[in-house]
């Protein structure tokens, strides 16, 4: 039987990637309590940043909502990689944050971030449903254009849970 | 008989605004364990940004600490909705993050971010005190001068929580 | 008998400061449940900024690895605080957020906060691995080059935990 949340991507024409490697000397998740915490990731695609630069200069507003999006999907594959890829781990993402290679006069940030926000609920239903944070920062690694780091809830009172 | 929460706030002259409702696609606020999670919140005042353009330039710090005063005014308003009114499900305040839309010459944020922590401990007392970061960022969503996020400690053991 | 964290700390060099006073109206730790939280910390030695400047103009990526290990000696600080000198209430480091003041231009983000995540590792080991973010801010406090916030998980099981 096919999970609603696989069901979801497959709809959206989404695979998600293997989770992406830490560029350097941390972890990409780590669970605490029922709290799964994400470490920041950006819009890498096959291990390339897809997009660089900055917002309100370099890149638009519709290539931002497609940064943060993909930034969410390395999101939602470091979390199927906490679960060992069993969505009933899962309960609910809380929290995002997202930070924007963004000029000074940059004013569009909740557009931006609904790329992730979106997609979120697209994929995940009600569970999708977070309280997020946006803000332009005046650089970013790589020059990349987005970050993103997120909270998710899991389920650990069922006796399946990280078994 | 009336709170002692609503008492300092009578006493400080402040009514709580309905809680604002979210500039896009997420929540307002998020409740999960005893952890209750505040999106991010700006000085917005019947609708409209009461302080817009950067600290530093424009802004003063005297215009820096109202804005976050009235953003933590919005926190205190989702706070409010999440506990449905009834302040003693509130425990206290765990920490607050600010976000000053400021140059890059600007160095006074911890007297800006006073605005938003002389507030919440002259209305929540000791249970307003809680841990804090404060940054400046490149720019912030229509061009607002601060952003605040928080999280608050909520009382799950008392029954009359959250019924 | 010497704390396995102690020796490591001393085989470093590392004389963990007296926990810095915060700089203004809040807490520089708090407890709630077993998570740990840790107001964001500059790299402050002896009460002054020993990193001025930003990132890509007066600033290497080496001087700013420094500034980022001072930083995480400063949390540190505070864990050794919240624990009153005891390490075994610590369990581990959950999460580390690096902010960076950092010209537009600067790209070299996570080498630069490496300098808090390797000391982080080397003191704690295991216990040290952490998720983070890392982002470039307009601006810091008092023109510092780097603040760093964190979460750590303390163990509220053992007896002594906190007594």
């Amino acid at each position: 039987m096919i999970h609603p949340v696989d069901e979801r991507l497959a709809s959206l024409g989404v695979t998600l990637p293997d989770a992406p490697t830490p560029a350097a000397n941390y972890l990409p998740y780590i669970l605490s309590g029922n709290q799964l915490l994400i470490a920041g990731q950006a819009a890498v695609v096959g291990g390339k940043h897809a997009f660089v630069g900055r917002l309100g200069a370099e890149l638009s507003v519709a290539d931002g909502r497609q940064a943060t999006r993909l930034a969410a999907i390395n999101v939602l594959a470091q979390v199927k990689a906490a679960c060992h890829g069993d969505w009933n781990k899962l309960t609910r993402c809380l929290r995002i944050c997202g930070y924007l290679n963004a000029t000074p006069e940059f004013a569009d940030h909740p557009q931006v971030l609904d790329g992730a926000s979106d997609f979120l609920v697209a994929v995940l239903g009600d569970a999708g449903k977070h309280v997020r944070t946006v803000l332009g920062a005046t650089s970013l690694r790589s020059r990349t254009a987005v970050v993103i780091d997120a909270v998710f809830e899991i389920n650990i009172n069922i006796s399946t849970c990280f078994k």
